[in-house]
């Protein structure tokens, strides 16, 4: 009746120095790259829901997908990660993050707790998800990209149809909290969505959007900080954090 | 000093074909209907504050409520159910759910990964609540119900008073992500709240209210797609999901 | 390859009276005052990165800083408070909370189910958080504020430079569901943050806001119920609250 037949971690391949938490559980074909912390009460290759209503809930019938964590990540507590995710070295993520099936996402990225990635997403390198964001099924977000707490990318444009399309976000865009974007929408390269707002149009490059209903108010060369500096290229400004390709060594923490 | 008693299952009745996953946590006077699944680190029949208060979480001292999670249900893993909640056949949690004490959930329900459900509710059949929906205490949400990422059902018209009242649903309303719906409001049958609105005022019946502060601006009847076909009447297009009663068994994935 | 040996609660001062759930993880250098629980599969003493960074997840090797709970405390399930930081008495928290390092909260606070105290705050005492409040870093919330649901303190004025300001919030401010606080600014005394508000520059006492872009619409003191009664001072209406100072134990629930 308990099933803890997956807590012994039957084909599974585990690199060099490899640190798993308390309780993790790990399902068949998961590959853990080296030098890789798995937290406590996390699990990895989470079955879909086809070993529920096809195979009974039995490990030993359900064909599980690969699920591939790369090397030099930190996978925090309590998060979930279901199979057929594929995940690049360099990954880090908070606690209690789920990250659905059909997900590939680069090298270098972090996700922060409670982020709810719904599976089937393309996701660059380098990208940084604050915590609590959630990104609908079918979205793309290219490298460089920052989205911060609560944003939602939808996907459903006649809900409750299920017709889903999902949005894309272009290199370098920064979506601030609580923004939302509506299904099938375009955020162009190194935009800027502000607070709060609710996005229905596609964004062109280097635009800047704020407001509900969001509305185009400059580009983001007019930004500047109190002292009267630009604020942009974001580029410049990213030296605080590590593993960017234009950061020397020294510019690590 | 490590409490370890409620993990053998004392006074819990478990049906047919369960399956318990590792480190579920059952308190007393759980009934688990048969071919239902319990997603690992979960818990049934989460004590309430008195547990804490009166009873110095002495499991034997304090009188638990009865729990009932219907048959052919899938609880995933970490979720928390309180005391005093009973759910009907053919429900479906995602990860980390919390239903708190005095809620009724009727047949067929799916609470999505996140979901804050706070007590004290009346929840129908058929309703799908998607990730992270916040249900405030003495909500009453009827029959095919869906409510998107992060809305809020409020219940404080005066805070901190702690004087609730609670939103109102009917049948086949639709509430889209981020809208928050004031307390003592009632959403009219076949209603579609906007993404991101604010609603302050009762909806009627088959409205279409948009922004914050929300307005009225249609009736469903006139939503159409880029095509020009009709959205509404929702049922139409419900059937690519399961177990709706005017579906037959071909319709289903 | 797996890591125990934080299960043996080595260097951990432990109170009388204390229940410590199944499968909770405490690290060396935590002090659990009398009188407290801590909930199944909670973590106290989460070692901040470096412990990944520097010492490759080694418990040994890790400088774990001083972990503090107050007496009397309530730490619900799944909760995961980080090293350095620092919890008075009588304080009590729901489920799947995060609070990071750096953090010191004053007495009797409550904190709900999925809040995300990202670190480096100060937090008074008598301080109510609803569910899911998220709290950047370098925030500072007086005595007796409250906090709804989805609300956002956020901290980084030219995302994603990353040069933080916390927001600050004086006693007695009430900040209701889905409000955004920018970066640096100030929530005065008593004032009241409407529903969904967007909040841009800084909140003179006494005064309620409303609206993306928040407008300043009233004083508190003009604001009634539907009778007609003032709901102002807040105060009048905690009584309902445990712990208030002004509160006589008659007053309890």
């Amino acid at each position: 009746m308990i099933n803890e037949k997956y807590l012994k971690y039957h084909d599974v391949t585990i690199g060099e120095n490899v640190v798993i938490g308390h309780g993790a559980i790990i399902y068949p074909n998961v590959v853990i790259g080296s030098n890789t912390f798995i937290g406590p009460y996390s699990t990895l290759g989470e079955p879909t829901a086809s070993f529920y209503n096809e195979n009974s809930g039995n490990v030993d019938k359900h064909d599980f997908r690969k699920t591939l964590i790369g090397p030099n990540s930190i996978i925090r507590s309590h998060s979930i990660i279901y199979e057929d995710v594929e995940i690049g070295e360099g990954f880090q993520c908070g606690h209690r993050v789920t990250i659905r099936e059909g997900t590939r996402i680069g090298k270098h990225c972090r996700i922060g707790t409670l982020c709810d990635l719904q599976g089937k997403l393309n996701i660059g390198n380098h990208v940084s998800l604050h915590s609590n964001v959630h990104v609908g099924q079918l979205s793309n977000i290219e490298d460089y990209v920052w989205i911060y707490p609560y944003v939602v990318l939808t996907n459903d444009p006649y809900p409750p149809h299920g017709k889903l399309k999902g949005v894309t976000v272009r290199k370098f865009a920064q979506i601030a909290t609580h923004a939302t974007i509506m299904p099938d929408i375009e955020i162009g390269e190194n935009a800027l969505v502000g607070a709060c707002a609710l996005v229905r149009k596609n964004v062109p490059p280097e635009r800047v959007i704020v407001g509900n209903p969001g509305k185009d108010i400059c580009s983001v060369r007019d930004l500047k900080d109190r002292e009267g500096n630009c604020l942009y290229p974001w580029k410049n400004f990213l030296k605080d954090y590590r593993g960017y390709p234009w950061q020397t060594k020294g510019d690590n923490e």
